[in-house]
């Protein structure tokens, strides 16, 4: 079609409210309030958009990558300024760019960063609530630093895939798996650390860690983050032994492996293209 | 009574989702879930909570701090982990300790220490939003410190306090009033910094700020702190010289401030006794 243009926009979005960024019959989707706000700005009554990964429910986005064509008029340079006015605040535009015709957010994604949020201490405090697993008790952190490593390469990954996704191969690379440990204090949207003299709130109840996975990857199969989660939660209970996770990957046994973590400790960072 | 004892909490809570701390005939309120809490945990049917300060509407708490007296047997040791068992997981009880039978939250607080928060950056990223007060426009932040420390020190603070409080002397002492300057990435409960190689995402629309405000003082008239974050954004803004805050001060005269700022940029930090 004439004057038609493939856009780009950067989006991040709270999951907390939707069931995903996938469209569904009778639940709210980060698509379908997308959609509806593209409708409005463009004018156009059926915008699709793809996404560069179909977040699950409750899985949060910083920068998730999503791809339309329009004919719509509006200028590339004022559609994530007219799409913030109208898409409710938990879902925000952070770049709109217009790409070469044949640009598909999927399936032109090279990379992926997605990153997994554990509570480590013996409170969660309200503000990271949604963004964080509690994990109280003792984990082994050197133990998952170790289990970790040897998921990184060139690797079959159908051990660490859940049912449900695409049929697709189930080999996977990994670039980068890395954990850091983050004082909860430092990662609250208000500072204890700025409390100055005599500081009244008992520093114990504030002193865990949020011990935050960074997992770099071509892409992820189906649930594989947080399946890689919680199997290497339980090394980090001592209910798996560090190696063992080595051997779980090339056995290719899905059962072998831990339980899949919850979404809501899951953020899809960042898509490289 | 035999066997009372009277215990102070510090509490953590999100406050979107309440009409403030105080009980309120229909609307959901702090002291209403500590007070029905408190009354599955002490087998007691009416506990009543007294609170350091009573935060507003939307107001949010990292360490509230909040006492009453009980008769009931459970060990002091056990009460914050048996009320974070049937709090909602947006009110987190931090702390708990046996005081002196004469202690009062409020009455006996010497100092508090509120924090505000300005998201002063073209877009609010969704784990912001309930957190920060969007202020897009261009701020000198030089202004707005050189107006803050004329309200520093034992002063009249009629100008910056609106009806509705108790009727209290309008003296009050601000010990002190600083800004901060956060990066929003750095504020994030997901970290883009961790994003590695070739990072993806866009940093123009994260590279803003969160200006954080931290005041301390010896007790706070009726938003007196919104009274003052509306006040010194209109000298960021321009609206106000900075040499006029001293003078609306000493003028005591509420109209002649700025606007009060909304309640959900404002956190109650901590309370000292």
């Amino acid at each position: 079609m004439a004057g038609e243009r493939t856009l780009r926009l950067v989006v991040s979005y709270d999951g907390t409210g939707y069931a995903g960024f996938q469209r569904q019959k009778d639940a709210p989707s980060v698509q379908a309030a997308l959609e509806t706000a593209l409708a409005t700005v463009t004018g156009e009554p059926r915008v699709r958009v793809v996404a560069a990964g179909r977040t699950d429910a409750g899985v949060h986005a910083l920068g998730q990558v999503v791809s339309f064509r329009t004919a719509g008029s509006i200028p590339t340079d004022r559609v994530g300024a007219a799409l913030n006015g109208v898409l409710p605040p938990d879902i925000r535009v952070l770049d709109a760019a217009e790409v070469d015709q044949g640009f598909h957010a999927r399936y032109r994604a090279r990379r992926k960063v997605y990153q997994y949020n554990l509570l480590h201490g013996p409170v969660v405090p309200p503000f990271l609530r949604p963004y964080c697993l509690h994990a109280p008790a003792r984990l082994d952190l050197d133990a998952m630093v170790r289990a970790g490593a040897s998921l990184v390469g060139r690797h079959d990954f159908s051990a660490f895939r859940d049912a449900g996704g695409r049929p697709t191969s189930p080999v996977r690379t990994i670039y980068r798996l890395e954990w850091e440990r983050v004082p909860v204090a430092g990662a609250l949207p208000f500072g204890p650390g700025a409390g100055g003299r005599g500081d009244p709130v008992a520093p114990g109840p504030l002193a865990g860690d949020v011990l935050r996975l960074t997992v770099e990857g071509d892409g992820f199969l189906h649930h594989m983050v947080r399946v890689i989660v919680g199997t290497l939660l339980e090394v980090g209970r001592g209910r798996l032994e560090p190696q063992a996770v080595a051997v779980i990957l090339s056995g290719r046994d899905r059962s072998r492996a831990g339980p899949t973590a919850p979404g809501h400790g899951l953020c899809l960072v960042s898509v490289a293209y």
